[in-house]
């Protein structure tokens, strides 16, 4: 049973004149931020800044990579080879890791964003390129992915720390993978349902699936939002609902 | 006067189907490459291929951070800010690096891409810009660029090691500056001549100025082309050249 | 004294999951949209829902330009050349006029954006190059520029017909053109002066100059803004004043 | 039994810096020319340069739509909404007609590339939006694409002229289909067979499937190809072959 556990939000995603998050609002509610790497969004200034926002706070930061698909934010799926992704990987950590040198820090983490997300999660290739990618670049990195996912596999093979993400607004089969968007019950609207769900599954690593039952499940971290009001609201109550059951928030690097 | 010099060549700016340079042809010619890093050329595989082949060959290897205008190969200038630039510097070189490491190497230099190589040589805004691009991601980097421009002295300000760089096909100012391309005799084009130039600031440290004047300039290193049957038959004459005077061939890290 | 103007407002800059502006309430108040074609912002899917958003509002519509420079917003001076300035506007009037052709409407005009706006206005290189891609594509599209540019010279030269446009929040020298932002006095911050400064120009064909000299100017068009809340309700005022003084709000197409 | 025949190729496939294929030596041996549109290759410049060459060469040309994946050569499959796919097509059809109109000419069909003509080609939905999209930009465009694929389906349903092409280098399933690449006698390897099987389609209508059943055939196109001296060497020798048979060779719009 946990009794820390780290709470995980995309950041620098704006890119140009175009703004998207609102990242210093949501900052303080966080303890790990993933940071865009100039793909699937973000530029360079974008990145300096939020890296320089996060040094600020005082939170950890990881790199946020995704598809080359600006036009598509990373969302849509690309049939990039595993060789491709491997090396998409490593260029983004490489640049992302420059800014965070240049404040004093290091990277804590990586997680894939978007489409990659989605397919190295499945795809056993995709799953060892991601893996590869980040354990060249630097073997200190954590991987963040969701738990019993194919990523999760080879981070174990290769010896690469792997934490997992659970989500407060999905709802899990029996086999603790997420339920598909498509089907029905996949998404949990009630906020306060969502938020017991959350603290159960970090104090008692249980959840209740879709179907009924009771699964294990182990939460390293938990991924909140911090686009649009709503979002940012609901992950400020995540984070005083923890707060209140006397849940440590801790970056991945002091959980792991 | 010097007994060693450095040879450099723009290598690794192929991008995705598209094929520029014939950079295993001109490796065994050069001890330094600059691998463009996905902005004007590149992307993410040929920056791995690429420092492949020079881990392979045992080159030393730099950044070549570029506009982002692969329409243009970054070769038209554009007014981004000092702040602009310095992001996209620090980018570029982290990108470059991450395949470094992967590789097990590290990188020696950075030499900015044409545009922006031109730009700040010649403001001190953009060129104090790059050599705090470069120092804050690694401050054991050497900036490689034209001798007695304007990233020469911020480079000396800033406490970074600059290696100057000579042309064998370019006719010099008696300011020691180079001949702007528009005007008569800038370019050399005899080749015995040009090597004559290049053995001669290599050796005496002097070169003829366009006015028929005697100037003193200091070589670090030669750079040189692999893109053309020509400019990579050249580059192997100089080679050739340089050894038959017993100057020996030695990478930047070697020389400063 | 012109009884009839034109409201222009830039549309359709959004991109991806990016949005800026407020297309949709900006649009009653303007007579003529420059909707963005994809290089300095917009995407495909956003340039036909702007289409379609104008189509059914029952304003005129014309092409807006940029460099090829998203990151930039298209604002940053980029040195391409005429050849290519005059290639990327027959590339984005072509690509927009699809859109057009396909929501049953025709291309009113153009009007370059950000960087190309200000360049081709003071270069008459490029001021031609644009003048000749414009032609190249329909010879019937009205060019719409700043009154006294370069633009307005080469269209005349080349019988394009060009649309002049005024700014309600800048101030001008005594020759008509725009004092530059970085001097002082260059922007009417006070928008009830803003407001009479338009109406004079519009019925009086007179503006105070930032010198204090009246000066004679011709305004077919009043360029506004939709980004912003404050933009919006200063169209939005503008847009009344002009009616309460009677003066009828036509697209360029009917004023021409 | 035909006795006209089309050749058709993809040219204008260079951007930038970069040069792809030999343009101008396949321009004399095809009839219909397959113009990229800046997403997968080509930038505006390389656009009016190629329409220049096919006019001068009274050949007929297209537009070749692919996905915005310059970084892929729009090779690689991208999960794009079928709203997407239309607009993305009406897009690039738009920007090349604009060089069309400057050059005189008219577009005469749409080819889609690489990864799109492979997946319109099999699913529905986005067969029908590539059918939307050329449908609304001109309805007198021709969609050149596989025999038998779903693009021919939504063509005939929604009253666009298609013209069917054939692969002189591919082997054919029972269903008119083609062999899948990674399958082994996906390639016809033998060039004297390959033209053979091309005389045999164009003149008799049939061709041998891979499992030996003589199956119809209609070939209103054969693609051909001219990047690199085997694929150009090849392209003459058909062109030759059909010469010698009699067949005319003739640009779509004379067959259709």
């Amino acid at each position: 049973m946990a009794k820390k556990i780290d709470l995980n939000c995309d950041l620098g995603e704006s890119f140009g004149a175009y703004t998207i998050g609102a990242d210093e609002q949501v900052i303080p509610h966080i303890t790990s931020a993933n940071i865009a790497c100039g793909f699937h969004a973000s530029d360079p200034l974008v990145m300096d800044k939020t890296v320089g926002l996060a040094q600020k706070a005082g939170i950890q930061i990881g790199a946020h990579p995704g598809y080359p698909d600006l036009m598509g934010f990373g969302r849509r799926n690309l049939n990039a080879s595993p060789k491709e992704v491997r090396a998409y990987i490593q260029y983004q950590i490489g640049a992302l890791a420059a800014f965070a040198k240049a404040h004093g820090m290091r990277l804590q983490h990586v997680k894939p964003h978007g489409a990659m997300y989605n397919m190295a999660g499945k795809d056993p290739l995709l799953a060892e390129a991601v893996c590869e990618g980040v354990a060249s670049v630097d073997e200190n990195l954590i991987l963040l992915g969701l738990s019993g996912s194919q990523m999760e596999l080879f981070a174990q093979k290769k010896g690469i720390r792997f934490a997992r993400e659970v989500f407060a607004d999905r709802a899990y089969e029996p086999d603790g993978s997420l339920v598909a968007r498509s089907k029905p019950g996949a998404m949990i609207t009630d906020e306060d349902e969502a938020i017991r769900r959350v603290l159960r599954m970090v104090t008692e690593g249980k959840v209740t699936a879709v179907t009924g039952e009771e699964i294990a499940i182990r939460a390293d971290s938990v991924c909140v939002h911090g686009d649009g009001e709503k979002a940012l609201a609901f992950t400020a109550k995540i984070h005083a609902a923890l707060q209140a059951q006397g849940i440590a928030l801790a970056p991945l690097s002091d959980i792991l």
